[in-house]
This record gives C-alpha cells, sequence and structure tokens, in this order.
C-alpha cells in the first residue's frame, strides 16, 4: 500500500460524522505506531494514548468539552495527552504526533476494502468539504 | 512517487548536518504546500512560513535561538509562526503544519535522484539515528 504523500496530506479531512463499525485492534496500534514515532524536543516523547473504546467514557469525556462533544457519536477515540515536566515542548511535541496519527489513520481508511468509494463516503467527504 | 505512510513517518530523522547543495524553489513550495493543507482549529490557518535563503539572516536568528543553532549551517529553512489571537490553538495548528512539511521534504529528500543512498546519505543517517 503506497501513496503521495502531498496527495495524503491534501486529502485529510477533519470528520465529524462517523460510521458505527468497530475500528480494529490492528488499525488502532498502526495509528498508535504513527503517532509513537512523531519527532519531540530531546526525544523525550512526552505522550501518552488512550485509546477511548467505551461508550459510555467518550460520552463522559465529550460532555466536559468546549470542542469534541462529536466525541460520543464515534466507535472510538484516541485522547493524546502530555507531560508539561517531560519536554520543553510538549504542546508541540503532542500535536505532532497527532498530526502523524491522523495521516495514519486517513491512509487507512482509503485503503480499507470494501467501501472506500462507497456512496456514502462521498457524502461523508461532500459535506466535510462543506465544513472546511 | 508513492510511499507507505507509516514507513515514511518511521523513516524520517532529525537531521543536524546538511549539505550544502541549494534546495530548489520547486521543493521549497511542495513543502510549503504541506504545511498550508494541516488542520487548524477551525480552520484557522493562523500560520505564516517565511522561507530563510539568506545565510546572514539564517546567522543572525540562529544566534538568538537556544535550539536550532544549527540553521546556520544549513542551506535554507523555514520559520513557522502563528498568530495567538488567529487561533484557540495557534502552537497546535503550527506544530500540525510543521510536521506535514517534515513529511514532505522526508519524502521528497528519499525521491530525489541522484544520491539517495550515496554513502555520505548513510553516514548522516547512522548519525542521526545515534543521536535519536
Amino acid at each position: 500500500m503506497s501513496v503521495d504523500i502531498l496527495e495524503l496530506i491534501k486529502t485529510r479531512r477533519s470528520i465529524r460524522k462517523y460510521k458505527t463499525a468497530p475500528v480494529s485492534e490492528e488499525e488502532i496500534n498502526k495509528i498508535l505506531e504513527a503517532g509513537r514515532w512523531a519527532p519531540s524536543a530531546d526525544n523525550s516523547q512526552p505522550w501518552r494514548f488512550i485509546v477511548l473504546r467505551s461508550q459510555e467514557v467518550r460520552k463522559k469525556l465529550a460532555d466536559t468539552l468546549t470542542w469534541g462533544r462529536f466525541l460520543s457519536q464515534a466507535p472510538m477515540g484516541i485522547a493524546v495527552v502530555v507531560n508539561p515536566r517531560a519536554s520543553n515542548h510538549p504542546v508541540e511535541d503532542g500535536a505532532a504526533a497527532t498530526q502523524n496519527m491522523l495521516l495514519e489513520a486517513h491512509f487507512r481508511h482509503r485503503h480499507r476494502s470494501p467501501g472506500r468509494n462507497s456512496p456514502e463516503d462521498k457524502e461523508r467527504t461532500r459535506r466535510a468539504d462543506l465544513h472546511r
């Protein structure tokens, strides 16, 4: 499976409507792996990634968020937390890890079969475009 | 040109020794394009990218930095600046754009010809690995 990186970067969208199908353990692990390989200040890797599988937990967390209420509607989520004392640039480090995970998730979604170009996907992309 | 995104993410290194050959306008523009397509809070795109071609300017800037003194030795640099009033999450936004640019630069370097697997490149990778 391969892709042009710039094309991948340009086709990623911030999606706010989700399918209900569970995300496989293998897919989650690949996404986490992409996050783990992000650069960080002095290679401090100040992040922890918390996989949120429980709908109840996601609902409770979503209720506390100003942005991110959609978390309760997704089939899973990943909380990225950073230790501010572990790095000189914890926020940048966490954001770089997050961007890696978004790209990996987008890559996996596009190469998933079947349904990659299903009408549902196209409609979702269209709606996301409207909200960019 | 194509690549497995996870493989690209995992082979990126933070390089601190540079070739002297100039970076082409086309390469710089592709790298900037990768940055421009990063996600940002409310799609605010609070960043500006300043291409630092002048060795004199890079030297002066490097002298003011705690980290990043190596900027004066590179053939060019890109300063990522963010407007803290333009976004709810300016630092995260700038870091996501930076990560995109690092991946695009790494992708371009690997697919550049000739010299992709030159002895010089291998030695540089080996040294970078020692400092990870």
